[in-house]
């Protein structure tokens, strides 16, 4: 049997970078202590460590001046305190995309029963399972959007939400735009400057390539979130209200052997993006001269469009790999494609789609087999970790219509995975659906 | 000057035993999946390693059958989700310890401000700073609990609550019991069966020697909570209600490589307590035959308290380095020490306490400075780490009277520090009071 394969990184990422690891167990070893700024010297490296790790994130997410980076243990946490600090009211409508996972939908859920409010789904196109952006504008207009809460990316079919115009079309009316960056961060690129998005949510162990046990929120435009949280925060301890400051929504020990771990993976993407345009400088795509005379705004729109589209090298390699694979996989007999060139007319949903809407994840079947038992001969017979079932996604699947399967077998690349490891999948699958 | 010497353990224990360092970089590097029952075999090996933790947790407590281990980020995300949990009437009164920590007292603070309930604080002795059983009686009978909250050790003084003895006082009037176990659990032993304790409340990075990012609750007796968060958990993912077993409490993937180094640290604690049992039956002090006899009670009774005696050894070699620091602090002109053996009469509230009623706590002042300034040379001119403030208590402070100091200077001992550290310490005091 071959050496394990992973293909579950939609759920964490994984293995992460080797500098990763070096940070965490450097930080375990010796930054492992209470971070503090009035405090001893460690602690206040410590502190600063967590200082960086928040730079770094509001520029890997091009955010406004104003914006503010909230840590927490991790992007579920971040879901409940930014949408559980919210102030509803029971005549509220809040708006979701039909592929948002628990950490936004269960949270909700117990919020609606707390205060009332409803909740409605943003239409999408059940052919092509893309959101229906004729639709959407009816749907705003007919019933205006206190709230509107959007994933980033699909983490049952990799679909990139197109967030930017939902979040402009929204605008009109003035609601609280939350984004769950959550799939995405450090791979899709964002830009949160002058768009109207709030809270931008993310989580340290996925698209970041961080370790486990950090994630947050982007506090995008300064808007004020009541405490859902409370506890110690190393400083004004005779003071029993929670700060509004970010220390006030950040209670407890700060994790700083994760925050450490992301400190590294975000260095690390910064870097690749630092690289990228130095390059362009070099090879003359970019006018290094104009660039430096920072009134000339074309030029560095020029450098932003051309940098961003060299920047996503690793998503573009995870898409070249996941049409790879799709393309594989359309030609055995007894698979189902629920999205990606797919050979079996009846059974796909979509027969061609741009590469670029969606990331490393693949839903697919198997003719005759439910969904876990598919995962389970993987695992057992070929060593190769997916993921069944639902995914904790609630309402993407009466889309999917995958009921007979109970749910989808869920195969999401990573940037270590390669084109050898896809074949061996390949070949497994090949196997299971010809009943070897 | 010296290497860096470490007495802030009371915030974070530091270092930890290699052992644990070890887990955790194993399982970084090899088990952080997203750990899940029906999925594939690594996935299936972390959900064991969870399991197995939780299993010794409620060794190490001695917990009732009943008794599940709820795992959060943190003892302050445990804080909330227990006080959170509880179903508040505005006409409950809920008692807490003059002891507590914000991540108990800040939380009640802002449930107080949405259901209205009464909070009050159980009488102590101010001279002595001991709990006033006497008192209490009193209030318990004039006031009943419907809630009582009661921090296991205190984070300033290192005093040991009797909170035995408080819950049982409490038991006639049915309040639900909490105990906040952070600065005790794995280093004061605690017996949760037939002790009318609901909740205890554990950090994984304090007393426990385990890593930062793994907290949790013992739900002791099969109380109900409410759910204060909401997510994904892996299983029954169409379901927008949270489930009301342990999974329905413990939304967003687990930490599984701070769990990891969790288990190494418990196992190392309850190895310890199997071989001082052994020990034990090898020179006679315990009759094996009888012991294997379970129905003899009182022989099974005679191990625990031999065993529990012997068990300590952690914490009576920690509270013997307090009372070798305390005697050698007591000599230096000018310092001021709250609890133990003190010279300066006038600036000490007790003369002499039994030495067991407290673990390796030691808060003190120097004459003429500020606590804050007592810290900061010692950080810099003797790279000696206390931490310095009020510590997120903010109750105790009124009987410790140290306003004009702006807190105190707090050294606690962990299991790596030594004679020849305090040694070191005592004279980096010395020449502090003394002006050098």
């Amino acid at each position: 049997m071959k050496e394990f394969i992973y293909f579950d990184n939609a759920a964490t990422t994984y293995p992460k970078s080797e500098r990763v690891y070096r940070a965490i167990e450097e930080a375990n070893r010796h930054l492992a202590v209470n971070a503090g700024r009035g405090s001893y010297r460690l602690a206040k490296k410590a502190a600063s460590v967590i200082e960086e790790t928040r730079k770094n994130i509001l520029k890997l997410a091009k955010a406004e001046e104003v914006a503010e980076v909230v840590f927490t243990p991790s992007a579920t946490l971040a879901c409940n305190q930014v949408l559980g600090g919210l102030f509803w009211k029971k005549e509220n409508t809040v708006y979701v995309t039909p592929y948002e996972h628990n950490a936004v939908m269960r949270v909700l859920h117990l919020l609606q029963q707390q205060y009332g409010f409803q909740i409605e789904e943003l239409a999408i196109i059940p052919e092509t399972l893309q959101l229906d952006m004729e639709k959407i504008k009816y749907q705003f207009g007919k019933r205006p959007p206190n709230v509107v809460v959007m994933s980033q990316v699909s983490n049952v079919t990799g679909y990139i939400v197109p967030w930017e115009e939902i979040a402009r079309e929204a605008q009109k009316y003035e609601p609280v735009v939350i984004m769950d960056g959550s799939q995405g961060f450090g791979l899709v690129p964002v830009q949160l400057k002058n768009t109207p998005v709030d809270f931008y949510i993310f989580a340290g162990h996925k698209t970041l390539y961080g370790p486990l046990g950090v994630g947050g929120y982007i506090n995008n435009r300064g808007k004020t979130l009541k405490h859902l949280l409370a506890g110690g925060t190393g400083s004004d301890s005779l003071n029993l209200q929670m700060s509004e400051d970010t220390a006030g929504y950040e209670p407890g020990s700060h994790n700083i052997v994760a925050i450490a771990g992301l400190l590294e993976a975000t260095r690390e993407i910064l870097e690749k993006e630092t690289s990228v345009k130095e390059e362009l400088l070099q090879q003359g795509e970019l006018n290094k001269e104009k660039l430096q005379q920072e009134k000339m705004k074309k030029d560095k729109l020029q450098l932003q469009e051309l940098w961003q589209k060299k920047f996503q090298q690793d998503l573009r390699r995870e898409q070249e790999l996941r049409q790879y694979l799709e393309e594989k996989l359309s030609k055995i007999p007894g698979v189902i494609l629920y999205l990606g060139k797919c050979e079996q007319e009846k059974e796909s949903i979509v027969k061609e789609r741009a590469v670029e809407e969606r990331t490393g994840i693949v839903p697919m079947n198997i003719e005759g087999y439910k969904a876990a038992d598919v995962g389970m001969v993987l695992d057992e017979d070929y060593n190769i970790a997916v993921r069944t079932g639902y995914h904790c996604a609630p309402l993407i699947h009466k889309y999917l219509k995958d009921e007979d399967y109970a749910g989808v077998v869920r195969i999401s690349l990573g940037k270590f995975n390669t084109k050898e490891e896809i074949d061996y999948l390949v070949k497994a699958v090949e196997e299971i659906a010809m009943g070897w």
